[in-house]
C-alpha cells in the first residue's frame, strides 16, 4: 500500500493561452504582462504565454511575440506557445519562445472540427517544423500534445491504442517532447492511469506533461492518479478557466491554486508561493470581472497546518 | 502500476443530515420526504436521514422521527441518523434506525467546541449507548465517527496515532462501526490512503465510512485514495451542501453526484442511475434556492461514452 511520490513537480501555467482563448474578455497586454510578472513572483517557471494564430481567428491572443519578450527576461522562466502550423512555428522561433507546443487530436472528428486537419496530416506538420526548427538552429523544443486522449464529446470513444499510436508518430516525427490531455473531461483516474503509465513506458523522458480539465469534477482526481503513474509535469490554469470549445457547458482546465495546493500538502515541491499565487488569482478576478471563474482553495484558503514542502525540508533536514 | 478495484461501493448520501444542518433553509417536511422518494428511485439505498437532538438546537432536523418511519417503508433502504448522547440513541432505537452514527471529534478542541465533550468521554457515551442498545433488543447498528482526523481549524494538527487510538476505544467499547471524516477539508490524498490503510488494517469489516469534505478542491481525489487504501462506502451530499460550522468558508462535502461518475465512470456499480440522480438535484436546487450549491459534474452532464457499471457487466457478460 506504500506509494512513494517524486519529491519534486512542475506545474505550467496555461491561462493566458488556453485560458484566455476560450472566454469572451480580451486582456490588455498591460494586465497579461502583470499577469506573467506575478506568477513568477508566485515561483511558477513555466507558462504557455500564447498561440501564434492569425489575429482575425484569436484577437485575444494577438500580443503573443510581446508576452514571450517580456517572458523571457524574468530570470529562470521556461516560456511555451501553441503553434498550429508550420507558419506559427515560424513565428515561435522568430521571437526565441522555450518551447512550442503543436495540438494534435486523437478523435478524427474533433481534429477535422478543431483544426481542420485529420490527425495523420498534424503528424506531417510536426515533421516540416522539426526540420524548420532544426534548419534555424533555434534551441525551441517541440511538444507533440495528443489531445481528446480519453474520448470526444463529437465521436465519443477514442481508442487508447490509436493514441499511442499518435504519440509514437509524433515522436518518430521529431518531437523533443510529448503530452496527453483530456480536453473534454471524460477520462477517470483508472483511466488515466493506464494511459499515462503505458505513455510513459513509450515516451520515457521524452514524455512532458498531463493536462486534465475539471468539466466533471474529475480534474484533481486524474491530476493525482497521473501523479501516481509518473507524471511530474501539470498545465493548469488560473482559476480554472479555459475549456474547450467543444466542450458545452465545460467547468474549464484545473485550477492552478488547487493544483499546487494538492502537491503542496502531499510535501511536492513545486517551487510556488501558494499565497502569492491565490493573491494574483485576486487580480486575474478583477480583469475577468464578467467571466464565471473557478477552482475551490480561494473560498477557505490554506489549512493551520499547511507548510510549504521546501520549509517542511529544511525542518526536518 | 496495475492496481484492483472493488467492483461494488456504497455512497450514503447525508444531505438531509450533514447538508440541511449546516445552512439556513428550513426545509418542509413534504419536500424531505420527496428527497428520500427521489434518492430512493435513483438507487441509493443508504441514508442518514436525520439527527436526534434537540429541536431548539437545530429546529432543521425536528422531523427525523417521521423520515426514518417513512425511509423504512422503502424496499431495500438502510437508515442512519446521528445521536449526540444516549438522550438521542434512546429516540434512534425507538423509531427503529437501522444505524445510528455517534460523532467523536479527535480534535480535543473541536471536540469541546462542537460536543462541549472531550473526545474519551464520547468513548464512554457509546459504552453507555451500547448497553441500552443490547438491552431493547434493537438491531440498530451503532457507528463511531471519528471527525477530525487530519487536523481543524481550531486546533491546527491531530495526530494520526490519536485519532487510530480513538477509533479503536469506539471499537472497544461496543461500536459496531467506525468511520474515519475530514471534518474541515485539510486532508490531500496521501495522508488518506496511509490513515485509511492504518484504519482498514485495525477495524478489518468493521471499518464503515469514508467522509470526505471538498473545502479546498481536493474532495474527490481524496475519496479515490480512499478507495485505494480498500475503503467501498463514502458520504456525500447531493449538490455539495454542508460543510462544518467550525469551518469558515467550506464548500461543503464531496457532492454525491459528482462521486457517483468518478465510481461509475470506474467501472465500480453503486446501484445509482445518475441520471435520475441529477433530476432530483435539481429538485433540490428547487429546494434550497437561497442557499450555495456545489458539484461539476451537472454543469456538463455525463460523457456520451459513460455506461453505467452494471449495463457494462451486462454487456461484456
Amino acid at each position: 500500500m506504500t506509494h512513494s511520490f517524486p519529491s519534486q513537480a512542475v506545474i505550467r501555467e496555461v491561462g493566458l493561452r488556453d485560458g484566455l482563448q476560450s472566454i469572451r474578455t480580451i486582456l490588455p497586454t498591460a494586465s497579461k504582462l502583470a499577469w506573467i510578472r506575478g506568477a513568477h513572483a508566485a515561483g511558477l517557471r513555466e507558462l504557455e504565454v500564447g498561440s501564434f494564430v492569425p489575429a482575425r481567428l484569436l484577437p485575444q491572443l494577438a500580443d503573443t511575440a510581446e508576452l514571450v519578450a517580456f517572458a523571457r527576461t524574468l530570470p529562470g522562466m521556461f516560456t511555451s506557445v501553441l503553434v498550429p502550423n508550420l507558419r506559427g512555428a515560424q513565428d515561435a522561433l522568430a521571437c526565441g519562445a522555450d518551447l512550442m507546443i503543436v495540438p494534435l487530436s486523437a478523435s478524427h472528428a474533433h481534429s477535422l472540427a478543431n483544426l481542420r486537419k485529420t490527425p495523420d496530416e498534424v503528424v506531417a506538420d510536426v515533421a516540416r517544423i522539426r526540420a524548420a526548427r532544426d534548419a534555424s538552429g533555434a534551441k525551441t523544443l517541440i511538444e507533440g500534445g495528443v489531445g481528446t486522449a480519453f474520448g470526444c464529446t463529437l465521436q465519443g470513444h477514442v481508442d487508447a491504442d490509436e493514441v499511442l499510436r499518435l504519440m509514437q508518430a509524433l515522436l518518430d516525427a521529431g518531437a523533443d517532447r510529448v503530452s496527453l490531455a483530456d480536453t473534454v473531461g471524460y477520462a477517470d483516474p483508472a483511466m488515466v492511469r493506464e494511459l499515462f503509465a503505458r505513455a510513459i513506458a513509450i515516451a520515457g523522458e521524452r514524455f512532458w506533461c498531463g493536462h486534465f480539465h475539471d468539466t466533471r469534477g474529475l480534474g484533481l482526481a486524474n491530476a493525482y492518479a497521473a501523479l501516481e503513474a509518473g507524471v511530474t509535469r501539470f498545465d493548469a490554469c488560473l482559476a480554472g478557466i479555459g475549456g474547450c470549445p467543444h466542450a458545452p457547458g465545460a467547468s474549464g482546465n484545473v485550477a492552478t491554486e488547487d493544483l499546487a495546493y494538492l502537491l503542496g500538502s502531499m510535501g511536492i515541491d513545486t517551487g510556488i508561493d501558494i499565497g502569492r499565487l491565490l493573491a494574483l488569482r485576486e487580480d486575474v478576478a478583477g480583469w475577468l470581472r464578467d467571466e464565471t471563474l473557478h477552482g475551490t482553495l480561494w473560498r477557505a484558503g490554506l489549512p493551520k497546518t499547511f507548510a510549504a514542502p521546501r520549509a517542511n525540508a529544511a525542518a526536518t533536514a
